[in-house]
């Protein structure tokens, strides 16, 4: 059975403009075959399961009313862009879905003309979409710009900034709001409970609708009308947020019915100005056990459909987001003051059973990483000891934040960096490529990098009892295998560790690339310091290698500009040392989406990759397999 | 005439305790007193005045009846502080108003208990109270926490996100919303609009106060009268945004009648869960040149309240923001394609030219830097070439934009970075000490600090040019007084430029700081190289010198901690190059307030700073006083 035979429907499909003819009765079949499908493909490539089952009939209404790509669609998030990538040629490609060369996970400008922006953190889409519709207009086109937001994502500052202007704005805005009662934690928020509240009010809006399109002709009246109307309206369901910011809005209609999307986009296809339209749609439609747990089917790896998902994730050695997770609990054990905050992350960041032990220290503040953070601050301000628990690419979205609000009044909060590093299949937008370098430059920061998953826990304690701010920072997924004490105990903090004495080269690691500096200086007869701390840094200890080596090589999985391998530069110049000194991180360009093993070598930052830069580097006479050293003494270990 | 005979209801208090007993007619006095007092100390020492003004009344009512400091004021942003440092035992020291060593322009936690949290950038207020009432609650403290923030304020999407979050928590938090219809630009955007629509129901406001106050009393029937006041209230005022954020609604009141304030804030104080009162205050109240003027009287300069200000800023040659402000206008003339994006900040950034003559390629999208970025990178996809002012402290608030929207798609958005560097008397949270080094870890980006006025029109011009995101960097103030050219003439992008030759010590100057490189060059007969591009940085150049000099200087007024000068040292180590190096460039510190001169001395920044410290690198043997070398050919230049 070939996947053309299976899909008849989809197998007429290469561009969206293929179905603009079709019948609702067409559509509906056609939304039927593109769950199977979803189904099949997403089951073997893996990736995001319950979002794209949600948005099938929405994407295909969308494509079916509007003039793509010359009307631009932009997805937020991105992560319910299969269908959309499905009905726009690459349906094919959907096989080769986060891998290494194959389709990015979320739209991307180079990968299609139906992706005219590109997206992965949350609540960009209503100021691209507004920015293309003033673009636009500037330039006297005319086309329609639709941002299609969930609304976990509204509950982003960021997208209030952007309707309260396209409020001001007459630019030809939809917003279409994906209201499905869920983001990837479960939703928080007043603007929730705003939502909730819209829809119980069905008859109103269809009443609404109605009486609008004839009151659109005629313009006297309409104003009189649009007041009166709003009486009413008091009596019915409350006025909506999105009119009082200058939307005119429309909803909440059924996502998945064909057949009323059709109508509605119609409709809205004619009329000029910002929309908002309220669309209901289930997470995981079609999919019973995606539709029971839609969390657990947000992303998935490969799994057989017949079957479900089975089981837990894996067992073995714990995560690091799973070491984060244990030790969160057992401070708050420890220190009634703790108290933690995600923004919209409790489960991604491991905090499943605190937030069940810990109801009352909990805060999940929605995606509001701005928020977050400052609330964080205020906290501090009363003595207690807030942990936010953040990827290190959403905490690009607190940076001000953290300096403004944290950092420059040294309040003790401290951030559990997730993601750091090379993160893989999410591609460029959920790189963790830059904290080290964006957190370095700040007053009053400390900074650790954790090699393993017990130094992870202890650099957390060691955060946790600071008087200041301080991150740590860990990558996904697992570590080297190193079982967690089960104490608190602090490192001393700003000490490396001598891991390995060797002769000639001395290879400084700031984090999980030490698994690798310890292999090739085991090759190479190098000596190798995990340095734990970005900062402040062991300048002791980077002085003493200085003098005794003939090369200091640094590595880190964080890019080279500005990382921690420039602070030792710094460090050696402000000490009046001029010694080789050789950098390995990220290289200065955006990752790619493949697996984290698949990125780390295209940096060079594999053990192979490593030995023969420090080789290269050394000449060929220098160096060649003298494997001496020993395994050394634990200098700088409480 | 003594101060202290001047006002003596002022010389009567120490502490805000001290008017707790009064009467109303009593505050009512000391706000005239208040306002004199502030009108005679602010036009001596220069400050802020306007937003001072307007908030007399609405400061002695708060402390007259909150019980500061064990309750918590936050003021939003914080230049409309000064009647709370006064009521808080700091009339006397208001004289070192924003000097050395003198009192802050805003609040700071290190000068007194009463400022319970620092600020200086907006709309932090409402987080930092939040987690002040969360902190208090989870220690089982009894306090209120209150913010005071304007309606400007209101308008960036943080602010939105505490609000959401509150509605969402029974926190005993007090947003008092000060609304004067103006932030320091004419206020944008749809909540405006919101705003006045509820300023025309005063009457329902009082009604409503009156019933609800009986209603606490009567759970049961307080439900049902809820959903019915409700319904009346649709045919009345339109509901606000802030009910259907969860939060209780009072106002409008004016701002300017201590008792109506004293009688609404007791009320208040008595309620628990998140109360958002809405106070009309007017800029400038009581002085009429400033009600008139409030934007010319924001922020001033020492002049003489009998007089106003007079005339225009000073003459002579033109200041970096001026220089922008031509440049926008003529590149704007020239090239049809041209936008401008500003947060809220058009005078300050220079705009007022541009935006009476291109309002239609103008857009002040409020306080909104997340959204102003990710909307130019919009505009940018169709074609159109946004240029984004922002200051660089601001651009803090954008940098995940900046990353994920801008940077990533690789999109032609020019940023024009006023106020980079060294401030002055805003202080820290005005300083523009990071950009380089945030800026400097994105790929993609290309970033220019010009080191005179021409030379940051020509850098304008080049960014503007390019295909790529880039960003020129500038400070406040005025420059060395090189007269701008009148075309729109590129630089070569990545080229640096040698402006004088000497021996033994290469002078490496980013910015600004060129000047006092050129002064200790002569001194010590040094080479001196104008960089001019932080990123691509003039790797040939850097070599040339590192082979040509004993000691390489690098010279920057950003933080050292992966600046400019960390990028020459990793440019120096990726080519495998030894060389003694000197970083020079801001402290590992926050930055307080001062002079822009003061600050820089003692940053080590003025000429004799970074003349000792490279004499000092040297020893007291080497290049005492070899003062060769010729002003050098303008290598590089077009």
């Amino acid at each position: 059975m070939t996947q053309t035979d299976s899909y008849p429907l989809l197998s007429r499909i290469h561009s969206p403009e293929d179905i603009r003819g079709w019948s609702t009765d067409e559509l509906s079949s056609l939304a039927e075959e593109m769950r199977a499908f979803l189904l099949e493909s997403v089951s073997r490539t893996g990736g995001h399961l319950a979002a794209n089952l949600g948005t099938v009939e929405l994407t295909i209404a969308l494509h079916h009313v509007f003039n793509t790509p010359e009307d631009r669609l932009v997805w937020d998030v991105g992560h319910q862009s299969y269908p959309h990538k499905i009905l726009s040629g690459r349906r094919d490609a959907m096989k080769s879905l986060r891998q290494k060369g194959g389709l990015a996970g979320f739209p991307k400008r180079d990968e299609s003309c139906f992706d005219c922006f590109g997206v992965g953190h949350s609540s960009t889409s209503i100021s691209a979409a507004l920015g293309m519709a003033l673009g636009a207009r500037q330039q006297g086109e005319r086309r329609k710009s639709v941002a299609i937001i969930g609304d976990g994502a509204m509950t982003a500052g960021m997208a209030f900034e952007a309707l309260n202007h396209a409020g001001d704005e007459k630019a030809d805005l939809v917003v279409v709001l994906n209201d499905n009662n869920m983001s990837i934690s479960a939703n928080v928020g007043a603007l929730n409970r705003h939502l909730a509240s819209l829809l119980s009010g069905p008859m109103y809006s269809s009443m609404r609708e109605g009486s609008k399109r004839v009151l659109n002709h005629m313009p006297p009246m309409r104003e009189f009308m649009r007041r009166a109307e709003e009486h009413v309206k008091g009596m019915i369901v409350p006025s909506t947020l999105f009119e009082e910011l200058g939307l005119n809005y429309f909803g909440p209609v059924d996502g998945h019915d064909v057949n009323g999307l059709v109508k509605m986009l119609r409709n809205i296809y004619t009329m000029e100005g910002p929309i908002l339209l309220h669309v209901v749609t289930h997470k995981g439609r079609g999919y019973a056990p995606a539709e029971e747990d839609p969390c657990t089917y947000h992303g998935v790896g490969s799994f057989d459909p017949n079957q479900g998902i089975q089981g837990g994730k894996g067992g073995g050695s714990p995560t690091y987001t799973q070491v984060f997770g244990q030790w969160l609990c057992d401070q708050a054990e420890a220190d009634e003051r703790m108290v933690a905050i995600t923004p919209a992350m409790s489960e991604g960041s491991g905090m499943t059973a605190y937030v069940e032990r810990f109801p009352d220290r909990y805060h999940d503040v929605g995606i509001a990483e701005q928020h977050a953070i400052t609330l964080a601050a205020g906290m501090a301000c009363e003595g207690v000891k807030p942990v936010v628990a953040i990827y290190s690419s959403f905490l690009q979205r607190g940076y001000d934040q953290l300096i403004h609000d944290v950092a420059l009044q040294n309040l003790p909060v401290l951030f559990a960096v997730d993601r750091a590093g090379v993160v893989g299949p999410d591609g460029p937008t959920h790189a963790g490529s830059f904290d080290i370098s964006f957190l370095r430059c700040i007053p009053n920061m400390v900074i650790m990098a954790p090699a393993d998953e017990n130094e992870c826990r202890r650099m957390l304690s060691t955060g946790f009892l600071l008087d200041q701010p301080a991150a740590v920072r860990y990558p996904r997924g697992k570590g080297p295998g190193v079982l967690p004490e089960a104490g608190l105990i602090p490192l001393p903090v700003g000490q490396a560790e001598v891991r390995r004495r060797g002769k000639g080269v001395a290879i400084l690691a700031f984090g999980t690339p030490l698994a690798q500096a310890l292999d090739v200086g085991e090759r190479l007869g190098a000596t190798v310091i995990n340095m734990r701390f970005v900062k402040p840094l062991d300048e002791q200890r980077v002085l003493e290698a200085a003098r005794e080596h003939d090369l200091l090589v640094t590595v880190e999985d964080n890019v080279v500009a500005g990382g921690a391998g420039s602070a030792v530069a710094e460090c050696l110049a402000s000490h009046d040392i001029a010694v080789r000194l050789l950098h390995l991180g990220l290289p200065d360009r955006f990752q790619s989406h493949g697996t984290r093993e698949e990125l780390l070598t295209d940096a060079g930052l594999d053990t192979d990759s490593i030995e023969s830069a420090i080789r290269k580097r050394l000449g060929p006479q220098a160096c060649a397999g003298a494997a001496g050293g020993v395994i050394s003494e634990q200098i700088g270990q409480v």
